[in-house]
């Protein structure tokens, strides 16, 4: 939770500021929102705590974030984000490490390289497009925007339809254009699209000129580093949604191939981005605190990852279920199950009705259990204990077939002197390569 | 969040359902709210997934919970809970093994056996002396209950005088009985000291008989598990705050001795407990869910730890720091922190402004580096770098008397080749056993 006003964007002039967070009044009448991303309370803690922490001050947190919007499939209202960033560096290396961060992170789970690539591009830039052409109208300039980042999903044929008139789909919805000139369109699409030959309006934008040499900067320390354009690659359409961005901006896009809700292939697309926030921090101070930040959505990664395959989805085995045969010697069952513990072997005690031995059975197969453990009261006279083993039955019953031949050299259920509890059930895990201690 | 309905207490007929959780409306007009402990959201899941869970389910989580309450010291708003609960078995077992697993906890977290203790009581010998004595009214009940909880604290003398007229404290401060007759005050004071001699208006409440055969199979099992009394032990004055409780009600308590706000020496006191509460799950189904569960306060359990020394305050070395000497060649350095992180050493770069050389050693400082890495031009013609060992600099602030010969032994910085940084670096954290990889 946070104080509304620590959020920026929201202020009390609402008499319920819940546009897109959730928001509620506390005993003082003070409005306090649940975040919404973990980069503001970054800003608001950074600004709290400026004296007594290192600068440039890193930083990683993983948390929930909440959006107050309308819940669809895939989206949801409560969402994990992990975040990394660098506060009090204005340094393009700051951006670089994060966006190697990035790459490295692709691969540390497991995404191979070539599915991945990490795109950068900076405000700058695109601010000098805005100043070479001349665009004083923040709306104007937000359909300009819009506009760039649909580049990858339709093409520049499409994005210079909405850069001038307008685009009709091929459901016939019509999307009102920018209005732009052809010549300021040519513009656009060149720097968007890197066109080696540089309109001369570009050329000479102060701004737009810090924004490439920010960017070059970037590129060679990423060379320097051994990440090709294969893992890190400067991309001029990158312009990601957020408003805060100051400088670079930059995102992790998967290269695999999904379907979209009408069966067609496309690519998996952004599971991640971020960028510079210069203006964050300062909001809680007088002065300027550089930062730069990057940002995983957690959920959507892990539907990434579950495609490639690469989230182990086995179930890991449960414990050693020690069964209930004679209710009044329930003692004597968790004395089992305190042996296994102490000899850190997972196990315990059935804690269901134990009227039904074949319901403590089930229970144990759901759990994933590697063995039970029976005592029944002749088992009992001759201080002995039923071991059934588990896995070695369900293979059994997997090999109809040789089961005669398997039931007599491997055996599913066997007994055992009470004291040879732990001994013989270390037997089974490590027969089944089932790790313990 | 949980849907307000689900947490139970609250019910819509409040404009704004705000006693005690933080809630607010979606735009469906539905009151949502923070949740205010994990046992309720624990209870809708269970309901919710009832069919596919194995039963009994046995789990465990971990968050924040969220009180719509005055904050104060040591009490917040947002706290965090861990919790342990078993739905669906009605087993005394299952209560035996929560506070078997409260002790192994404490334990594990190195608190000395002796230093705490698991107290076990049970609502319905409570209920039964609510039976002998007859006290139809809820809230002369309560008034009981309040005083009985105040045993540890007031002594049987103070319980007493709160069972009957009232009680006058130090600061002059009256505060009203529950009003009972003398021989009621003496089964109540006498239930709950468990004195041997018990009322038989006592022996013949049904619900009393359950509870404590209830108690005894408690004992009994943690007992055979090995759990002497010193560790869990039955103590009839334990009430437990919440409502919800139907059967077993535990609590971990700290012996350690602790201040109180005016300086008196008082017990640290329970950093965790729980209960059986039967009846939370079957609000959202038409059947009884049995259910027990065990909670504790982090923070709370971290400030005992705190005080008992527990808790490795010593600050982890931070990485390797790779000054900017020169601030056209961040590409250089850049490639120095590349080829120690590759090797698995934690490195960075030095990110803020570099013009000054002291600011980048004060950093390193601050982050608590083993070592820093400098590379003037000097060094950069002779294709070397200069490692300043920090830990053995700081040694040697400490031992300003011997300086001279610690000196001549063993260098705080000293030159090597750009090819030998990692195993020179190596060198360094391994002198100072600083683990990497």
């Amino acid at each position: 939770m946070e104080y509304t006003d620590a959020l920026g964007k929201f202020l009390p002039d609402q008499d319920r500021p819940n546009e897109g967070v959730f928001s509620f009044q506390d005993d003082d009448e003070q409005w306090i929102s649940l975040r919404y991303d973990l980069t503001a309370p970054l800003a608001r803690y950074v600004a709290e705590n400026f004296d007594s922490l290192p600068k440039p001050y890193r930083s990683y947190r993983v948390g929930y974030v909440y959006r107050n919007e309308k819940p669809g499939p895939g989206r949801f209202r409560q969402f994990m984000q992990f975040d990394a960033d660098t506060v009090g560096s204005a340094s393009p290396a700051a951006d670089a490490e994060m966006c190697m961060m990035a790459a490295d992170t692709m691969e540390a789970l497991g995404v191979p390289r070539g599915q991945y690539v990490v795109k950068v591009n900076n405000r700058k830039v695109l601010d000098g497009v805005r100043d070479a052409i001349g665009i004083p109208d923040n709306a104007q300039w937000l359909t300009v925007m819009r506009a760039i980042d649909k580049l990858d999903r339709l093409g520049p044929a499409g994005v210079r339809q909405l850069l001038g008139e307008g685009r009709k789909d091929e459901s016939g919805d019509f999307t009102k254009g920018a209005g732009l000139k052809d010549a300021d369109i040519a513009l656009v699409v060149g720097a968007v699209e890197a066109a080696a030959q540089m309109d001369a309006r570009l050329r000479d934008s102060r701004i737009g000129q810090e924004g490439r040499a920010e960017l070059d900067e970037i590129a060679k320390l990423v060379a320097a580093s051994g990440y090709g354009a294969d893992r890190i690659k400067i991309d001029p359409s990158v312009v990601r949604g957020l408003e805060y961005y100051t400088g670079p901006v930059y995102e992790v896009e998967l290269l695999l191939d999904t379907k979209d809700e009408k069966g067609r292939s496309v690519r998996f697309g952004s599971v991640g981005g971020g960028g510079r926030y210069d203006g964050l921090v300062s909001r809680f101070r007088g002065e300027v605190v550089p930062a730069t930040g990057f940002s995983i959505g957690v959920s959507r990664l892990q539907a990434a990852l579950t495609m490639l395959g690469k989230l182990d989805t086995t179930p890991a085995f449960g414990p050693v279920v020690v069964t209930v045969f004679d209710r009044d010697r329930v003692a004597d069952y968790q004395k089992f199950v305190a042996e296994l513990r102490n000899k850190n072997i997972r196990a315990e005690l059935y804690l269901g009705n134990p009227k039904n031995m074949g319901n403590q059975l089930k229970y144990a197969d759901r759990r994933n259990s590697p063995c039970v453990i029976i005592q029944g009261s002749d088992e009992k006279a001759r201080g002995e204990v039923q071991i059934k083993d588990l896995i070695e039955g369900a293979k059994a019953a997997a090999a109809i077939a040789s089961n005669q031949e398997w039931r007599e050299t491997r055996p599913a259920q066997f007994s055992c002197a009470e004291d040879e509890i732990v001994a013989k059930v270390r037997e089974v895990l490590a027969r089944h390569d089932v790790r313990w201690g």
